[in-house]
């Protein structure tokens, strides 16, 4: 009988699902016994579809491809899945002989995971899970592959923001950042800093309940003392009751769309405080960005997938690829640590996880030293300098 | 008589401002009877204010920094200036010994530079216009510095955003582009393409009315065909009455706020064709792009800024250095020839450029292959190539 690998994206794209793709199928050519890598095309849906590809007959050529292909080049689906498609699964995986099946996504992914998990845990059939996400909501992992390029992302575009406002000092710029429930984006913004007084100014996070009141006080004062004001804002920021402080502009029965933060606030600005304002909101050209890719998530995301194909050619299933933060030796020596642990899909299933108190200032428009600390190492190299000759002319002057 | 430069930005940012800036240090080196080469701190401002830093007293490593600082690094300003502060800034210059007055920037910074030389034109003192605007709505010149960069950006953004909605093909997804009354940057977003059917699939400018049924009508269309649609939309769209399609959302005496086109058009997709939309709005991460940045963009805004200085030394006054394309060789064997000449500045003097009606298609919904052929030398080497499984399974499957 073959042994053949199934891999299956899930929601939405990151700049890095395409490398742990990489990573499946450049480890089961390491691997020998492996007879095909089938992609499921269009996700989940994709399987019931049997729409299925081959991934080794591809030359190298093509597949180091993935590597700066953002999105999923094999697709994916947000097909709501019922209990009678994953029993219809286990019929289609021995048709194919599939033996190792691989689901790359975020939560509901996991939640699926864990349900093909289920119905094949009595046959010879292993399921593993590849986290991917740029919300970096996952639990347990200490991040996902995708948020590294996602937090680099924004970082560098609130650098360069940050010294476009600069140069012509006249305006509030309202970032919003992705990221409806769990701030991490939007917290990745404060790397942007090289220096003190650098841009973003103020971040507001989902976490903490925002108050306009407080918003404009911080942003006139600001204003007051640099002209120029950065700000970055989560798309999901909440009030004290928990209301999302744009009220949706439309409801169906799938979905709800809420109006944009950024633009609002910058609005706000303008009415309230009458200083001049606009917002910038990059959305979806943050997480398909090649060009700041963060190198340390890829590689996360190359060993992600290649490790959850060891992990069920080893016997295991139903579980996820974790990454473990050797946080100890960190603090003593400064070395980013990470390795890889398996963790059962049982414990990550559709739990949301969300910025941590201590890495939240008290106020509420900021994030902590511990913060950045963590995040540092995931978006891969320091960030370009700039010059300033504004700044310098101002120390020579003094 | 020491033989002094003053360099001035005016108005907006753009990814290469600092380039021209590099350039006329450069030059300005290469002259060797140069003793200075003033910035003024802060734009025109900078001047009356006599805020002056000698750039050739920095060191190359530090100058060539430049070559990769977005905005702009001496500063700029939105002063509006007084038939007084023109006067007065001929004391300035001859107190300073300044022989060559270069002013960087665009429409208006160019309206600057000729009254700038009216008042200058009775001394020894000439004064140059080095163009830039991302906007490329200078007259007479083929193409501003600056332009290229914005280009490339939205070009590869779009491609990238298209790949992302084209993976998970559920929505329509808008982005909306900087130039309020000039299309020329959203334009550009057709050079996202490689091969027919990809991203953008329309393109909206400001310079033809907006007809909200059309753009339905097509937007339903290419959504039954493809599932994704990605739309790129100037900022400044207007209807056949000539008002922006979305009403000013404030005005104070020295500004109008608008809102944003391609929030007001996803909301009018969801709400009228009852399928999912979102908006993108990059704004000025594009034109504060370092990693978009086009290297032929680049290139260009340093040999503007040399150029204006070796005008100025060999005695020229009152004029502007334009770029100049021959068309005719270029069509003969399609390699990309421009080359510099100086231009009157009374002839570029307020005067909008706009994209011209055989760079549009007959709808109103795209460019032409004549503006694709102009744009595409300018933003640089091509885009990367992407992977897409699904395609390949597609045609396997056929």
């Amino acid at each position: 009988m073959a042994e053949n690998v199934l891999i299956v994206h899930g929601g939405g794209p990151t700049a890095v699902i395409n490398s742990s793709l990489y990573g499946v199928i450049e480890e089961a050519k390491k691997i020998g016994t492996i007879d095909k890598v089938y992609a499921a095309i269009g996700g989940s849906e994709g399987i019931l579809k049997e729409r299925f590809l081959d991934l080794l007959e591809f030359p190298e050529e093509k597949l180091k491809l993935l590597l700066e292909t953002p999105a999923t080049a094999i697709g994916s689906s947000r097909y709501a899945l019922e209990q009678e498609d994953y029993e219809a699964m286990v019929a289609i995986f021995k048709k194919y002989e599939i033996k190792y099946v691989l689901l790359n996504g975020g939560n509901g992914t996991m939640d699926t995971c864990g349900r093909v998990y289920e119905v094949c845990k009595n046959e010879d059939i292993r399921v593993v899970g590849i986290p991917k996400t740029i919300d970096n909501d996952i639990a347990i992992t200490d991040h996902t592959p995708g948020y590294g390029s996602a937090a680099r992302y924004i970082a560098a575009t609130t650098a360069e923001v940050g010294v476009d406002v600069k140069s012509l000092p006249i305006h509030v710029c309202i970032i919003e950042a992705m990221g409806r429930n769990a701030g991490w984006i939007t917290a990745a913004s404060a790397l942007a800093r090289k220096k003190p007084g650098d841009a973003p100014h103020l971040i507001y996070l989902p976490e903490r309940p925002f108050h306009e009141a407080e918003f404009l006080e911080d942003v006139k004062r600001i204003h007051e003392e640099k002209g120029g004001v950065v700000v970055v804002v989560s798309e999901g920021l909440k009030n004290e009751a928990g209301e999302p402080i744009v009220p949706p502009i439309f409801k169906t029965e799938r979905a709800t769309y809420y109006g944009d933060v950024s633009a609002y606030l910058a609005e706000l600005v303008i009415k309230k405080l009458g200083i001049k304002a606009r917002s910038e909101k990059p959305g979806i050209c943050g997480r398909a960005s090649i060009a700041w890719q963060s190198p340390v998530d890829r590689n996360e995301a190359v060993l992600a997938g290649s490790e959850a194909l060891k992990a069920a050619v080893a016997g295991q299933s139903g579980v996820m690829v974790g990454f473990i933060r050797d946080e100890e030796a960190e603090k003593t020596d400064g070395v980013y640590r990470m390795h890889t642990e398996m963790i059962p899909i049982k414990e990550v299933m559709m739990y949301e996880r969300t910025i941590p108190e201590s890495c939240m200032n008290e106020r509420g428009n900021d994030v902590t030293e511990e913060f950045i600390r963590w995040c540092r190492p995931l978006i891969g190299p320091e960030l370009r300098d700039f010059i300033d000759f504004r700044e310098l002319y101002e120390q020579h002057a003094q």
